[in-house]
């Protein structure tokens, strides 16, 4: 017990910095393109910033580090269909706000001639000079509530749905290494064709804790007001989007079983060293 | 004979919900920069969310779904050359259909804010706040309905060939997983290569479905009417490209067979492991 | 001997049918954002089409097709070193500018309306309206004669030090199916580097196919008089890089063998297996 | 000893070659987009052109030579961690300075006309018409000396931490060929995230080698005045951030081993075959 004690809390301090350079990296794409106003990048760098989902996985792998997930909504799903301990989803949370939070303090230190320079020393959360949006998820000006809601769910679902059909063992043999690719891949396409709307979160502690560090460092609670109090949407529409896209593979995985018997035998052969001790992201 | 039946049914239900993303992830690259009126993506995002083909693939392989085919082309070529039953082609086909079709309607959904903010709340096939083109093939102003027919012909010839080249087992060891890989770079090369005439359809079921549900939300008959009833241009044209592309491949591996009896040999005993099974998009 | 020719003669047909498939792709990226005025693409987009060598590449491995070569330079320099008879050159170097010719007059055929609808009918070599450049290459306004010889002896040096160096079998297991995604990736790397001048030519087969057909298809003479008689640098400039890259690659590979005897014998076997007989771009 | 000499002279002229591509790539980017006014690429192509570093690499196994390292940071750091002989660090370092001189004289010759006609003859350090941004970093004139010092240590400590992880054997198989693609991708995304304050340098020899050809080469002194004397931070801040980064790794690391006594074993047996050998960016 007290051993299972000490490795998540080490465990906990690995996710702790890989999530710092998560968000280090992630964020800094949209601080240059903001503060430079468009010429050092554009939408699509930003989204290229996504790339940063290989290596934060890769260190882990490394690190031989069993049972980490990057995303709350991952370890959520997990929870829920009985494959990983409740127990340890608090700790995991809390050190993945930990990190957003300190990656959004590093992000802003690297950037704070920048933003000071952009946005005249005013932090602002709305108009042209706000900077807000560098860190965390603000919608934009045509959504409504409800289509920031389903905005959400679908990106989730579809995310989830994705990156458990990639883990699956039952899958053929993916070359190590290549796996934080597609993943990169993977975010990069929703970057592209589901981020205009509120700049697709997905994952709530990569929302929470830069918006946290926004609220302490001088944006004010407008952080929380801004968009009708929309700071809960990315936090709550990710658990539902995730629980749907996870279920959601696990019913078609389910009808294939059943018609074929012949190959569920091999499935299940393969499904004894699914671990899903490597889900990080 | 009814396990075949109950196999091709569930085998449709899943070939719709891949249909769906597909649909979900190109269409949506496009609603964001069209809504966005250029300023959250721009020509390149589009086809980089051409990357989408990787992941229904890969959820494929997953599923150990032999014999299921992403695009009604490569299914009739594969037809037509004798190595797939005619008798699968119509579910598979209406599979497909309805999968774009809902597909579309999921990409509706998210964007109907920003699609009415847009357009003023007005669908329109044609001008400045056209939205018809998020959805499916229209052609530029510039082209001609020869123009268009040609254009689809060469363009799908081009990527069938491509297409039966990486998936040709005679070919030796591609890594797995690197082939969705090899694909999504293929379609991405083809998007910005031959994507400014028309929009490289390349896929009937894509294109028809999408169609139907622009006709059936608001876009009206208009959808089927614009370009001088083009509509139809994007279902036949990747057909005769199709064949057209499979036959020169074939051609050419009967060319080289003929010199070169000593690698036939192995070519024909790695034949027998070719199972043309896992054919996806 | 008549076998030999037999042989011969069906490759060239292959790699004419390569080299369609390269030029269609390339030229169609540079026609696609130059009828489209720029909406359809950018620079970047162009040179995205570059990982068109990717595929005709792939589809030589498929056919078990030993000593194809797509690039004349490196046909040559291969020649010069011992490693490839001198009397198949002339043969493949035909079925090259064949191949090269013919892709262009797809090109052209595919995008014939856009053409004709951006030139106003036009075929002009030079000026804002000038359609010339999607075919082949033409020095921009700043580049002297001097300035434009160097710039391409030093692309297809380094180009071409690079190609031996990633086919090289004493390098360690590439895995297969990797090779024509790095080579893809290099001449993305050259393409965004050294492409300014005179558009990288690199490849005189791939620049005087197409040449010689605009010169046919109606943008007359001017096609070999632009530049003060531009067109004979992009073909004899690219033999002269070749070749000091791939001797600058021997050389420092000798140097480095002197010092290692052990390792060399290592790479003696290694050696042994080193056909060379897949190098195809 | 002689041998262990011949060894290092040899070695430091490959190193020398390597450094020069490496130069020529990275800068003819940069000169590209400058001289073009950007017309031929924009800030993406700049960070495209990082690819470079994946071809180097791929050389440096080619010539199978051990204890190659591109960046004098890296050699630095195995250095104090006891993985690599002080003496060797001089000539390695001189030979990184040496080839990034000359690199920085090809681009120079490369692009003479281009810069010539771009900035009408007169070689200016600042303002519209500067060129000597192409050759090496300068700071972005909102950035202040501590925030470039801070950026350049954030910067470069990740990209340490980063590069160590992912050449750490005690990582699963990583397949052969995958690395240089992965530190390709991980540069492209400091790029985009970490590169509009000064150009992320991370490279001390790669900034004060074509440093020093600018001052010879006609720009004058100003190259060392500029920026309130700046040329020094992007040598010494990568320094202070490798080490930072790597010790940052090497805690992670122990942190675990004590943790996970069985898992240490299988560690330290692949830890034996861990040569270090093969770091070379």
């Amino acid at each position: 017990m007290e051993t299972l004690l000490r490795r998540c809390q080490i465990r906990s301090q690995i996710l702790f910095f890989l999530f710092m350079h998560l968000q280090l990296i992630g964020s800094g794409a949209a601080a240059q393109v903001v503060t430079s106003r468009g010429t050092h990048g554009n939408y699509l760098t930003i989204q290229l910033g996504s790339i940063r989902y290989c290596f934060p996985h890769r260190t882990h792998d490394v690190c031989f580090f069993s049972g980490a997930h990057l995303n709350p909504v991952y370890s959520l799903s997990l929870c829920v269909l009985g494959r990983h301990p409740w127990k340890k989803l608090p700790l995991y949370s809390l050190s993945h706000l930990v990190g957003a939070f300190l990656g959004a303090a590093t992000v802003y230190l690297q950037y704070y001639d920048a933003i000071q320079t952009f946005s005249g020393g005013e932090l602002l959360v709305a108009g042209p000079n706000a900077t807000a949006g560098i860190f965390c998820s603000y919608p934009a000006d045509h959504l409504s509530f409800w289509g920031g809601l389903v905005d959400q769910v679908v990106a989730t679902a579809l995310f989830l749905l994705c990156c458990v059909a990639l883990e699956d063992q039952r899958n053929g043999p993916l070359p190590d290494g290549l796996h934080p690719v597609l993943v990169g891949a993977l975010i990069l396409t929703m970057g592209v064709s589901m981020g205009s709307n509120c700049g697709f979160p997905l994952n709530p502690a990569r929302d929470l804790g830069p918006r946290l560090f926004t609220f302490v460092a001088g944006w004010g609670e407008e952080v929380f007001k801004a968009g009708g109090g929309w700071w809960w949407v990315p936090i709550v529409a990710p658990f539902v989007g995730g629980l749907l896209g996870t279920v959601t593979y696990e019913l078609l995985i389910e009808a294939h079983h059943q018609t074929t018997p012949s190959e569920k035998k091999t499935c299940s052969g393969k499904m004894g060293k699914q671990t899903h001790s490597q889900h990080i992201f």
